[in-house]
């Protein structure tokens, strides 16, 4: 089964937006078992794309095509994939009946210029788009099956789920849904996960292992290639691989449900009925961002004291102007008294804290660009570690520095949820 | 001129990346005039790859090869080029002993492994690595210019600069560096911003105007595909255009020199040596977290209260509690109270503060998702606004909520400088 993607549009050639459409279509393809053979972007030009259609319909079974499909003179796929195969334009009236009724829902006129959009190959079948204009279509071209998708990504995305999965699934044959497991791991570089899950394939033949790095987490995923089923019980064979992948790193595993370092304390946080207060320095802010991007953390994430002054540490947080004096801003001691005062003022269970240097400037040789002081605070506890990481970033650092601060949380939610 | 892109790797395919070094160097090419026509995305696969080469050795006059440089098995791209060109793979000692000393510096001596990255074909050119331990070649296939780089973004694009951007110039004969504009919109949907534009071509020949969407800005560059200097002052030339552009849509330009809303501000409160505190409560740290993402920032920047509970807009901002009682958290006399609360706590010469309704949940009739009430206080005024922006996605409803309170402040500034 060889998958390829054709991503059109001018603005993906010239670098003005990230073509973040194909590797999105290629990780939903690879659920189904399909794996991309081969990407190619292409400019809004009736030659290029209907010469890319015509190599494609050579090589591939399945072709996604996306973008084009809009109303203006530079929308220029169904043209071309009717030039590919031989076909013409013909206005077709279900998808101007589609496209009138979108139109309609919203209180308007259809404008003359979105008729176009109903000029589709004579031989292509429609696919409803629910959340545009342009209606998509998918037709056979040599052995190959060709789907065009708007390029606009909540349409595309939109239809695929609704339209397109499911046509592949028929066009395939696919019954069963191919079932995943994702872990997310923090503290460990990419390559030497790779090195510690060396023998997996060996161990656990069909199922294949992913990586994905989204700096500082590692996504591991376990997925099946093979979707006929080889196994009598493909869930507990998953489960059996996912066990052995935490004797190997399970230290490391923040979660193995795939949720990310702050869906996970948020959901700690649930579990033990607790809440949660912050004091920030060098992260700014990023931390109560993380947290409160988490639908429902009003929940339990009660307030952030973004305190990048030392005046604001004092007088928000009530840290001491001695220790900010003797010590110095980043400082552990620093740090721990931050974490307990935006505990004690907003009467949290809870309270976590940093103060570092992201860089670029402010380091020193006593403490260089990377150093972090992180507090954390909780009904009967109160400490503080300090931390150093070599990146030059600072959007690297402020990210790092958030996310230990959250693990150092983490882990004593965990022991408090268990002890309840 | 054609160019192609050629990224190669597992990751890519299989979606477990955005394949970003591909729009990183297609912009970077048309900094220099030259467009790409088409970008191919292949998997790690010696004969893949190389058909890929020798596809583009047919079409193309530069083409550029990311990724497959490194030490392991699945690197492949040495091994292709010398395929695809009928060479074949020699070691080579100049490129061995830049590895050697990459890693001396480190303090380490060089894995065995790691000599394969010097293993090259025997007629390209090596193309020295400052930032890792692949080196980089160039070689000319046909009539193309072939270059390979690295695939981890930080080693391709210091490459890039260093040593590619020097060869394709002195390839093409390049003498000019190409002169840009570059100006950043807020508030103006795309389709807008171009269609206010319309006309620019005939007025300004020779200047090409591109679009990129960074939500919830544009930004609007304006560069010349034709680096022969066709106007004797290039650079007066463009800033003709630029004054042309900014009397169109003038009023949604918050820069004319390329910067982020959160640099803007930071540059007028520099300016005006004011300071900032900030209430948040919906955008949950994101204002404070882009204020601080600017380097420099602990200048201006002094305080975020990020005030998700009443109970903390209480205690911490000094909000009245009649004032939530009768009205509520999401209104403009909280919003208004919350950025003097701020102001007040942190000593600041201005203070912003923003209480809405982010979503998915949580929304009301009265008060539906994207409601949003921004403060704004400064020496001698202040006042709250109410929004609604028509967004359903969390993530897009806090940027949006914490651009539009920088811009409401960026204005303030505006005035404030001028007056001095």
């Amino acid at each position: 089964m060889k998958a390829e993607i054709i991503s059109t549009g001018n603005e993906v050639v010239t670098g003005a937006v990230n073509d973040t459409n194909s590797s999105w279509l290629a990780s939903k393809l690879i659920e189904l078992g399909i794996l991309v053979k081969k990407i190619v972007c292409i400019g809004d030009d009736v030659k290029a794309i209907s010469n890319a259609i015509q190599d494609s319909s050579k090589y591939a079974d399945i072709v996604l095509v996306t973008g084009g499909l809009g109303p203006t003179n530079d929308d220029l796929t169904a043209e071309a994939a009717a030039f590919a195969a031989k076909d013409e334009l013909v206005l077709r009236k279900s998808a101007l009946a589609e496209i009138k009724a979108y139109f309609e829902k919203k209180g308007w006129d259809m404008p003359e210029i979105n008729k176009k959009q109903a000029e589709l190959p004579s031989r292509a079948e429609i696919i409803k788009n629910t959340a545009g204009t342009a209606p998509g279509f998918h037709m056979m071209f040599g052995k190959s099956l060709f789907v065009f998708m708007p390029g606009v990504p909540s349409e595309m995305k939109t239809m695929f789920k609704t339209g397109v999965e499911p046509l592949i699934r028929r066009h395939l044959g696919l019954k069963e849904k191919i079932v995943l497991r994702k872990l997310v791991v923090f503290g460990m570089p990419e390559a030497e996960v790779g090195m510690h899950l060396k023998g997996f394939k060996q161990q656990f033949p069909g199922i294949e292992l992913g990586f994905r790095a989204n700096f500082p987490l590692i996504e591991v995923k376990l997925f099946c290639m093979n979707t006929a089923g080889t196994h009598t019980n493909l869930d507990s064979y998953l489960n059996e691989a996912k066990n052995w992948v935490e004797s190997k790193i399970g230290r490391y595993i923040i979660s193995s449900e795939g949720l990310s370092m702050e869906e996970e304390v948020g959901r700690l946080l649930i579990a033990g009925s607790f809440t949660i207060a912050v004091a920030e320095s060098c992260t700014g802010g990023l931390i109560a961002d993380m947290l409160t991007s988490v639908p429902g953390s009003s929940d339990y994430f009660l307030f952030s004291g973004v305190t990048y002054s030392n005046d604001a540490k004092i007088a928000v947080l009530g840290v001491s102007e001695d220790t900010i004096m003797e010590k110095g801003a980043v400082h552990v001691e620093t740090a721990r008294q931050m974490a307990e005062g935006a505990k004690r003022i907003s009467n949290a269970t809870y309270g976590i804290s940093t103060s570092g240097i992201a860089g670029p400037g402010g380091g020193s040789p006593a403490k260089p660009v990377g150093t972090v002081c992180i507090g954390v605070t909780g009904p009967d506890f109160s400490e503080a570690k300090s931390y150093y990481f070599p990146f030059k970033k600072r959007s690297m650092n402020k990210k790092i520095f958030a996310v230990t601060a959250l693990e150092l949380l983490r882990r004593k939610l965990i022991k408090a949820v268990k002890a309840q």
